[in-house]
Parts: C-alpha cells; structure tokens; sequence
C-alpha cells in the first residue's frame, strides 16, 4: 500500500501521517511507501519498513502534478490548498492553488490512467446564507466565499471523474475542526478553539459572540478518522453522489463552556473573558448551524457524540492527558 | 446599448439576435451594436443604425476573449458551448471550451475592469438521478455528464464572479427546448421536437418510449424571453444566488400527442408511429421530470402554460401559421 499525501505540512496532514505510522496498515494492507507532499518540506517520521519520500513544489505549476503521481500511489489523500481567508484575500492565488492544482492532480491521474482511491479534504464553506437550522443532505451548494466555490468546483469535478472511472474519489466535507491545537489565529472561527484551548493550557481566552451560537464541530481525530474511513470505503457503497457531508457535534457555545467546566472545573472555564465583536459576530451570523449528514453517518463516518469527547481528545492528544 | 452574444450561430443565438433586431431596444435602451461571436461565422441582419460586428473564434484559445470584450459591451449573452453529446464523446474538447472558454470570458471581463451585465445559460443537465418527482429550487446539482458538470462549475464561477462585483451575472438553466426547429439530431432528447415538429411538417415521427413518460418543455420563444428577463432584471432582487431553474410546461408525452391532435387534427397525430428504444428509454428514464422553479417565477421569468401554446408558438414561429 502506498500512499500520496498533499498538505503533508499541514495540521491535519501531520495527524493523518502519525496515524498511518501507528497503524502501519491501510485497507487491510500494509504500507510499504509514503509520498509526502507540501509546498514547504513536510515532516516525515521514521518508520521501519516504510520508503517515505518527501516532495517540496507547487503542483498548480505545470508538470509538478504528473511527477508526483508518477509513483502510481494506491491512495491519495488531497489536502492542499489556500484556506478560506488567503483564498478570499488573494482571488487569483486561490484559484491558482485550490482550483487549477486541484484540477492539475486530477489531470495527471488520469493521464497517467491508474485508477487510485482518491480523498479529497472539502469544507462545509460549500454552503451559503441562509440554509435551514439543519441543512439536509440535498441541500444545494451556495457558496459565499472563493474558497467555498473553489471546494464547490473541485467536488463536482471529482464526481465527474469518479463517474469516468479516471479515479475512484470520495470527497468529505469537513465541518470546523475544534480544537485546533497551537496558536490562535485570524480566521473568525478562531475562538471556537479558543475558548477550549487557553483555559486548558492556563491562558485567558476571549469570546467575541453571544453564548448562543450554535455550530458544528470535529476533533482533529475525528477529522483523521474520516479520512481514514474514506480511504477504506466500498466506492460502490458511495454511488454516484461521491461528496458527503461529514457529521459532527451541534453545540452552542454556552455548552462548549458547560462541558469545559464539567471536565476542567469552574476555575478553568473562568478564564474566558466576554467581550462582544461585532464583526466576528456579523460572520457567524451566516455560518450554518447543524447538518443532517445522513448519508454519511449510514456509510459508517462517525465523529464524537458530545462535546466533552472533543474535549478529551484535546487533552489525550495534546496535553498528554494533564490540565495547567 | 452596446450587446455581445457567444454562440451567435446556434438556435438560441439567431432567434435572440432576430427578437433584439425586431425590438430596437433592451432595458429601455436603444441598441447601438451587436458583436456576435461564435467559431463559425454568425449571420448578420442588416438593422438600421445598429453596429453589428462578427467574431469568429474560439475563446478557449488564450488572449481571444480578452479581444471579445475590448469593446466592453453592456450586456453580454453567452450562449456557446460544446452540446452534452459530445461534451460526453469528447472529453478535453468538452472542458476546454464549455469551462475553460467560460473562465475565460469571465476572466476577460474581471481584466477588463468593467462590470457589465452577464447572462450565461445553463442547463437543467446540472440535475443527476434520484431526485423528486417535482425538483425544488434548493435541491442539489449532482450532474451525471460532463456537460453538466461543466455548467454545474461555470454556474459556481459566475456566483463568485458576480459576489465580487466582477460582472452582474445571471445564470439560467434551461428546460428541454420543444419544438426544436430542423431536422432530428442523434440526442436522446430529439424525438420530444420530433413527434410535434414532423408530423406537422407532413413527415412521419417515430416515439421511442411510452406515452407515460413526464418531461418538462420550453419553446424557443420562451428561451429568448428568459434570456432578455434576465438581461433587464434588476440584479439585487436576484441576491446572491445567481443560477435560476427556469419554468417550463410539464407534461406527459401522450399529453404532447393529445395537444397535436387537438391542434392539427387525427389524421396529423397519426402520423407518430410508436416504436419502443430500450437504449433510448434507458437515458429518458434518469431525466428530471418536473421543477418547482418558484424564484425564477418570483422573478418574473414566464413559459407557456400548456402544451398546446408551445405548438401554436411552433406553427407561428417556423411554418407561418399553417399545417401541412
């Protein structure tokens, strides 16, 4: 089994790449190479047995995609890309990066006309304003952001190639990963992590929006799980409709708190500091709250059914399993 | 009211160009030139006063749709595109002009700096089985060709395009146009014009599936309304989902044959003979049957409301009034 990983540098490309280490298995198969790929050098762990090849470009310039496929990898996990901001700041680079790299892998897939499993990290930015409380599956894909557009056409161009027999794509739409291990950062979803990971590590923490909002949320483990499982799924069990939805927890962030204090005690959860932001508020307002994610539930995705699990999981994998 | 209309040469593209040519006017304004594009050369009318200018190109081909757009025009009508039947033969040719032409017009006007009013027709090939026997507007496209996928993406783009404030865009999704004039073509959908338009013609029609089979109709006359509604509408009460299903008139294909025979007689509808075509029911049978296309109505966009205003529009438009 060997495997191409694309945003191997990044936070969920280094937890996938530490799973595959430990389990030294993929579909049943034992790894015997893994093709780590970033625009800057991804970290490659030793692992005996394993041929790791680290492999530093931009594959939206010519040739780079079909040099990394070279190798015929049974599984890609397709990661990169420009995140929503950057991608909302710098219009041409993210269609340069999350569209035409995207589209430039996919290409050299199929010309070099080996038929990988091929996962492909979407994201709930797919949809837009407004949607019901609980979007359904079926729900049409609206998206209010460049990036949300580029996923969008990304997808459909992974049906279409699926249904060509080029690969054999599943597409995952991840919900907001939380918590986020290290540093707070300028998305405006920053402190849904925020509020959990400062307090936890003895830090204040700021919440800028009511403790009414309402969200969805997967653990960084849950986010590995789902690629995981979507390499190893039946393709025929996904049919024709190859981008799924991933399920997640629905909580408001009264209740991030609530399960906070539950599992780190009163004086932990006083560390978060409420302190309104109506631009970060504006934001919010717009995200969607919860998905039905039916489909992919029945195809065996699971996530974690509470948010105080998300919150062990912070503190099994990143804490070693201690609170400051 | 300067106009540029891709695809000029093909059925839409003349029939739009002879309703312009009759009216004088669009949005209140008089025209004063029509660039008509398309990669053979666009018959010309002679109108008094009016510019009109032929491009022939192909606007995949870098730097020819920045040509196109020098003029800057004030409403742009892009109608060009490789069909669904071939778009599926041939894979490159397919993408190469139906998205990457599409971009780059787009992309043409973004460089260009102006923001013109941009009507692009889609398809209801964006749809792909199961779906509900009646569509709503919030279903999601999961197109089963090419094609669609390919209006599917340049849909996203003219969204996110126009959120950008790049151009006003309207994307609209055309329903199966009835009565097709001409001569039958090999797309499974052919025998829909066939069985009205030979029979009137004084030819016989084969009907390769059961009467019972529901589809929904326009007339060309109705495409070229949609198309000028949606160069008039007033862009903010569209808001920011750009891509419209446009109504139609949905009936049964006995429904079809009871309108002919209502309208030209026995002896005319018995010029259809019935000759059953697994391969092609096959096709019909993945096809959406009905649409709820409530915004687009919303918005003004009107069809026929029967069957029979879709033949007396035929018999009009293409055999001066009269029967054979």
């Amino acid at each position: 089994m060997r495997i191409l990983i694309t945003g191997a540098a990044g936070m969920v490309g280094r937890k996938l790449i530490a799973r595959l280490a430990k389990d030294g298995t993929l579909a049943g198969r034992k790894i015997t190479a893994l093709y780590l790929h970033d625009i800057v050098p991804a970290q490659a762990p030793a692992i005996a047995g394993v041929d790791i090849s680290i492999h530093t470009s931009d594959f939206a310039v010519p040739g780079a995609a079909a040099d990394l496929v070279a190798s015929r990898p049974d599984v890609i996990f397709h990661l990169a890309g420009i995140v929503s901001g950057e991608a909302e700041a710098n219009f041409d680079l993210g269609y340069r990066v999350n569209l035409d790299g995207t589209r430039a892998l996919f290409d050299a897939v199929r010309l070099a006309g080996f038929a990988p499993r091929l996962v492909f990290t979407s994201s709930i930015a797919v949809f837009g304003a407004p949607f019901p409380d609980v979007i359904p599956d079926e729900f049409h894909p609206t998206p209010l952001t460049s990036y949300g557009t580029q996923k969008q056409m990304s997808e459909a161009l992974l049906a279409d190639y699926t249904r060509r027999g080029f690969f054999d794509g599943v597409g995952i739409r991840l919900p907001t990963i939380c918590v986020r291990p290290g540093k707070p950062n300028k998305a405006a979803s920053s402190f849904f992590s925020g509020i959990i990971r400062e307090p936890l590590g003895g830090q204040e923490a700021v919440l800028p929006v009511p403790r009414s909002v309402l969200h969805t949320h997967a653990s960084p483990r849950s986010a590995v799980n789902f690629l995981i499982h979507a390499a190893e799924i039946d393709g025929n069990a996904v049919g024709q409709r190859r981008n799924l939805t991933m399920p997640g927890v629905a909580v408001t962030v009264g209740e991030q708190i609530e399960a906070l204090e539950r599992i780190a005690g009163p004086g932990v959860a006083r560390r978060i500091r409420e302190q309104p932001d109506e631009t970060i508020w504006a934001i919010v307002k717009g995200w969607p709250t919860r998905f039905e994610a039916r489909r992919a539930r029945e195809l065996g995705f699971a996530a974690e059914s509470s948010f105080d699990e998300i919150i062990r999981a912070h503190i099994e994998d990143e804490l070693g399993g201690k609170i400051s």
